[in-house]
């Protein structure tokens, strides 16, 4: 394989792990399930799916309207071996609920494979081990959150909502 | 053109946007002007710009010194076509103003147009939209904050300020 | 140079660099001291260094179980001239040292210098800038934290803990 085309392998490698993150944090779920071949495991700090239909049926479930995300991942160290490839991110994640008050950040280290099909590349696995994690009771910060489909109808049930414009 | 052009100009609109970025970080406004061409317009998430001479003016005036501002970028999705280019980022931002005891934090994804000029690549048009935003009041917080030119200043305002240093 | 031996270079920097920050995070000071040649100098905004041996030693007394840390990086700048280079990126950082209810986060600008080795790019010089810092006194938050070896025996110390799980 030349130089170029492992570049080009790296670059697709690349933007398939930024839109399965885009698709997961803007809850576009058929996008989402086109990152994956059917036979794709994930293992998500001890989380585990055994096939695609699993993994994207749980997120499809569980990440509604009133749950924002955020997965940045950063530090790419991508290693392609023909037609399979090995992908380690560093992510830095968080959750916020606000309807219950509650948010999450933390850290970890994806270690993703990755397959290349008719149809480019795809994941074979995902996964990630975590650095650290924080959960935040939100109740009696003064926190204004808004984004996301029922932002507004939650957003006054604290007592203390700071800076309304 | 070949791959390596491309790549050179994927790199250098990279670079681009990380220079557009670091001089709004450290208020450098002249660096931040050289980023765009005259009639470069803008749109973050309905705040609207017709051209560069107005944007940039209006940067100038609001993110004063006591306004501590973060702007890194993730996930560059960057396609070029001759002499122009668009490309997707995923923005994960921050800004303080101490003074007013203001914390913002939120997340958008960038949509930029960029040329091609006899100078270098330049920035067309920018603009992002919000996936969550979340607005603090640090008024009971113990939070200490240092940084930009007016911090010192406002830094013992608040009640309760922590681990002093 | 041919393009693609400079685009090498910067690739190898670039992962340099993120396994100096991947061993810093998850405290595998073996492979950290790994990243530098002996004579290398640090200087963290202020905290100076003037060899590997003072750096590595620093930080492998001072970054202990308890103290949680996170390091991305983005925006590289990567000059390279021949048998050394320069880097620019921009960090957003945070630490936690949860027995005492501290948290840090800030954001700074990394200027380094790298040189070629026959055993390949190594940190000649790593130091960076503040452009902003804010510590948090976690005592009457509801955050819990986890991770690293000691959180379990810390996390219950403060009086509220949230979303037990």
């Amino acid at each position: 394989m030349t130089d170029s085309q492992l570049r080009d392998d790296v670059d697709a490698i690349s933007r398939l792990k930024y839109a399965y993150l885009r698709c997961l944090d803007t809850k576009q779920w058929d996008g989402f399930q086109d990152c994956f071949v059917p036979e794709a495991t994930g293992d998500y700090n001890g989380l585990e799916f055994a096939d695609r239909e699993t993994l994207v049926g749980y997120m499809r479930e569980n990440i509604s309207e009133g749950m924002l995300t955020l997965h940045p991942v950063h530090h790419p160290e991508i290693d392609v071996d023909g037609d399979t490839a090995t992908g380690r991110w560093y992510l830095v994640d968080r959750v916020i609920v606000d309807a219950v008050n509650f948010m999450l950040e933390g850290a970890a280290f994806y270690e993703d494979r990755y397959v290349r099909t008719a149809d480019g590349w795809k994941v074979s696995h995902t996964g990630y081990r975590r650095t650290w994690e924080m959960h935040y009771d939100l109740t009696d910060m003064k926190v204004k959150v808004t984004g996301g489909v029922s932002s507004d109808r939650v957003r006054n049930e604290r007592g203390h909502v700071a800076n309304e414009d």
